[in-house]
């Protein structure tokens, strides 16, 4: 991390010199009449929104939530690899690595087959294929990643803090194109000072991050569409003793005649969550109408783990849900016969869009995604960077991408819910059954999407062709940049070249160094830095705004294939040593070299073509946006002309 | 980290419910007239000991400071190896290495031999030696170390706050031996609200840790006694634009005629720090007396780092200084005739005791080493775990080792301020001088040293004879104990085996299970466990007071050669496998196995019997106490009854 830039200043960097001044907004206040942007719910989604924007002191954010006050016990869990890799972008990766719970390794449990009303342990794999990130699975209650963001928040440029007990009562859009704030939004206040009192807020932008009953997708005519698969299911956190041995690593349990449970380790070492399954409902059928207790909870959880005894001596959290996966055909308010031609101006996000079982973890996960999408976008286009068209992308990408998930958790849901086949020389064979070999096979091969990796963005206007895909084929277009390490060319540090890429709504331009001399004068490196400097077509020169800092839209690292101790820091070009802020002080963090001593050589691990090289441009939101040749300048100044705006 | 043993608790889990109750005391609430610790001042050495009292509700500490709030900007930077594994017991050591800058690699500067005007490199080496420690040596401003102690005294179980304002008037220690609180201290208060009022505190104990011109080190008639190089330096941070490539690295550099210079890189990717030699002095000359200017410091950085540039833009703290070397003969109140029969009652720790040269980074360090060593001897004392004689071994252990540091600094600094032997072609050879290359070779030589973890106590009633040494050649006794990598058999997580060791007063007892099957019934790791349950003579069951979790005075952990697929969790002693809190929960942290997935085996890495297996019993504050074999149970017994009270 970078500070000091503009002169010392004592105290914690992470907190923003701006925040102290904007203080802590008293909770009575009244909303601003106008904002660029109003999010509605304080869920992961609307957090992940509020947390990005917070970092532009030039754009007005406000955040309200019907809840009087910040969450203390959430039911989301479980935070994929991915997850962590974008709460790496903000900063807040290491205190929850420390803080949750880490998944390392899943058993597998079926029938004995001798004797079936016994279970016992066949399967034990890695939860995290080797090299799929550098971060680990790992489980922590939702209310602390709510924690961290909005201490984020408060300490951030805006010292943004949500505004709570605030309703949605409905919301207007103007059509008309000369509208600068085209969304009114009528709020009304519930806490016991301003009870029934309505608050008028005009915005650029609306995002419903208001969970699956949003009203916000009400008030844009959006709706769920999906099916259910009667199935209910229990779910509870507890402290008990035991003596199943697993009690500690993620088990899945299938047994013979009491259906299947899936138990889950939480922080801190003594807390656990078991999800049970419980009866088949019938078509149409809620859970709500069975009124299952805790007690039955528990009593099915003890059937299912037999032989071993589970006995419960607290129960912080439970529930009971059905599962079913819906999912809306649009993630805004466009019109299906005006996309491409109206302006987004209301969006919707997380589970407002699309609900998921919990099981594969993905409801909490995704729903973060989403809004991590969409915030470099609203922030590009509110800061006139780029064009509001950007803004159709957000649906366009997130809708698929969802319905995608949808598919695989609807798979995942079933064979959750099956019961086991046994092997052939029983007579308890179900010739329906799941194989439980099976499900443990087709865990492992779906760990890129639990994992949260898999998400694929389709080419679009910010995600190019695959022509060059060839000169890097571990960053895959459309995907999110697989980090690996590097060693810092000025101070020897071995970093994770990724991190480089925080959620500051910059893009991330690498370029891969080719064969030869990388600093001689006609070196590909060296030759695309010049045109990035002094072509009048150069995107750095095109769109970055006349004042700032040279990196401030463009973010250019070079990686070299040799040993940090061999090249001359000194021959750098000035853009990979840049002088920057009020002092002139240069950036020595621009350059790296692949981390020969430890083997882990970039070069080798992502497939960068060693005799060409090439440039990975990544966007704000960590996704590869293109691969191209070192020297296909015209393609990247083309790339980033179809959607940036010249700087005026 | 484990939490919710007693009942789930949502919110920060760092943060003790108690401290809430505590409250923030205000700053203008008196002193309570008596308490157990009294602690003279804010500094590195004074904070460790107050975060390391404030683990204990049942110990009243308080701890004054002149000054009248918080250090904003401090002197001291480095953060050595042993000082992040202290931070680590801490828990707060993931957030120095986010925050600070990491000195991986040095370089050696000498002058170039056929223009001896120019320095040039001429050799590089790894800062720290791989497998010294799983910390790096890093660097970051005192005042954010200080900080990271206050938050965590903030959120103890004591709410423990700094009384700032509050100068030392004396101390008078009643020698009777009836006296609960024996030390009477009177304090001048200097807020303006409180000008010129005196309080009166009695203690148990007083610490002065308030530095070289201690109060506190005056008041028991102690003097420090050392020498001076005559050598004046001059030390400056500094934000500024140079094409010294080696800027970003730690570079010591030896110049032809203008004196040596050593630079560190700091925090935050911009500001250095930057020693540089100045005038010889006369005998019993003080710097001071020569006005050094800023301006001087910098033209002479100028001059030695010739032919690069230096151009300085904001110098946010800079001093001069002359190299000196100071240590007292005894580090408590106990006169030398006394010494073993009287009960110390005041100690000094930090400079209050023993000064040094900056440049081998011991200062800070060594201080916080101090009080760490004192901080778990007044806490067992006080809370009647041990007798108080265990109080003679702080200054017996301390002052001898301080008494090495300060040897290892003089011939540290001398070859510092030395001018450089140029090679025997040139015309410019000094015979009296140091060749750089020695001086390289001196560094990596005493890279233990300057990453503190050169310290060694002597055989004492804490610290056992090396009779099973060879048990565990990698534990050396009276040293800290050197973590290594386990896998935890309950959740297969790879974790440090030393981590386990917290700052919470706590002894750990280390069993390295021997050959064959480690639980089957005459298992060597089987016995000592029934041992420690069943035997009269256990040591567990003799100094654990009624009512207390099992591993509330020793925490037993076990650690075998199989890889953790292989061992069956349910076949643990049960000491392995404890029942604890008011819920009777099983603790499933005790049980370890070797690393053999990742090629680190804790066996093979720090030498340890295979055969036989052993015991490393661990100190509060880290250090190996002793090796036994692993049916020693007798020895065991032993060694803690010549210093522990029986529980009552």
């Amino acid at each position: 991390m970078q500070f000091h830039l503009d002169g010392y200043k004592p105290g914690d960097p992470f907190v923003s010199d701006a925040s102290s001044h904007v203080g802590q907004r008293a909770q009575d206040e009244a909303l601003p009449g106008h904002v660029d942007v109003l999010i509605v719910g304080c869920g992961p989604a609307g957090l992940t929104l509020a947390a990005q924007l917070s970092a532009f002191p030039d754009i007005t954010t406000r955040i309200v939530e019907q809840k009087n006050g910040p969450l203390r016990l959430g039911q989301a869990d479980g935070i994929a690899c991915r997850t962590m890799e974008m709460f790496e972008a903000f900063n807040f990766n290491e205190r929850v690595l420390k803080e949750a719970c880490w998944i390392n390794e899943v058993t597998f449990w079926k029938p004995d087959e001798k004797r079936p009303e016994n279970i016992r342990r066949h399967g034990r794999v890695r939860d995290v294929e080797d090299g799929l990130s550098e971060f680990p699975h790992v489980v922590l209650n939702q209310a602390r990643v709510h924690d961290f963001y909005l201490e984020l928040m408060r300490n951030s440029p805006n010292g943004l803090e949500p505004d709570y007990s605030r309703r949605l009562l409905d919301l207007k859009i103007d059509q008309s194109d000369d509208a600068d704030y085209p969304v009114t939004v009528r709020l009304l206040r519930t806490d016991a000072q301003h009870e029934n009192a309505v608050e008028i807020v005009k915005a650029r932008y609306v995002v419903g991050c208001d969970g699956a009953h949003s009203a916000v997708r009400k008030a844009i005519g959006r709706k769920q569409a999906g099916d259910s698969a009667n199935q209910a299911w229990g779910v509870m956190d507890v402290l008990a003793v035991t003596d199943f041995p697993d009690i500690r690593l993620k088990a899945v349990i299938h047994s013979a005649k009491d259906g299947n449970a899936l138990i889950i380790p939480r922080e801190g070492g003594y807390l656990v969550r078991i999800y049970v399954e419980l009866d088949k409902l019938n078509a149409n059928e809620r859970v709500s109408s069975r009124n299952i207790t805790c007690e039955q909870v528990i009593a099915a959880a003890q059937r299912i783990l037999h032989p071993y005894t589970l006995d419960v001596k607290q129960v912080p959290w439970w529930s009971v849900y059905e599962i079913g996966q819906r999912i809306c055909d649009r993630f805004d308010d466009v019109p299906e016969q005006a996309a491409g031609v109206r302006t987004p101006r209301v969006f919707i996000a997380g589970d407002a869009c699309h609900t998921h079982s919990p099981k594969a973890g993905q409801g909490m996960n995704f729903s973060m995604q989403d809004s991590f999408n969409l915030g470099w976008k609203l922030a590009s286009v509110l800061r006139r960077q780029c064009a509001p068209a950007l803004l159709h992308t957000y649906s366009a990408e997130r809708q698929r991408v969802s319905q995608e998930l949808i598919d695989f958790d609807r798979e995942f849901a079933r064979m959750f819910s099956d019961r086991p086949a046994l092997d052939a020389d029983t007579n308890m064979n179900h010739a329906d059954g799941i194989d439980p070999k099976a499900f443990q096979a087709y865990f492992v091969r779906h760990g890129r999407f639990t994992a949260g990796v898999g998400t694929h963005y389709r080419a679009s206007v910010i995600c190019g062709e695959s022509d060059y895909q060839r000169l890097a084929t571990g960053f895959t277009i459309g995907m999110r940049f697989h980090s690996a390490p590097v060693i810092r060319l000025a101070d020897a540090m071995r970093v994770h070249l990724g991190h480089a890429g925080k959620a500051d709504g910059r893009w991330r331009l690498y370029a891969f160094a080719g064969a030869g001399d990388p600093l001689s004068a006609t070196s590909g490196i060296r030759l695309l830095c010049d045109f990035l400097v002094r072509s009048p077509d150069s995107p750095v020169r095109r769109f970055t705004p006349a004042g700032l800092d040279i990196d401030s839209v463009f973010d250019v690292r070079a990686i070299f294939q040799q040993g940090h101790r061999t090249l001359a820091l000194e021959k750098l070009p000035e853009l990979l040593l840049p002088s920057k802020g009020r002092y002139g002080l240069r950036d020595y963090e621009k350059a790296f070299c692949a981390d020969l001593d430890n083997g882990e050589d970039i070069f080798e691990l992502r497939g960068i073509d060693r005799a060409e090289g090439c440039m990975v441009l990544v966007r704000p939101d960590q996704y590869v946006a293109h691969v191209l040749p070192l020297r296909a300048h015209q393609a990247l100044s083309d790339f980033f002309s179809a959607f940036m705006l010249p700087r005026s």
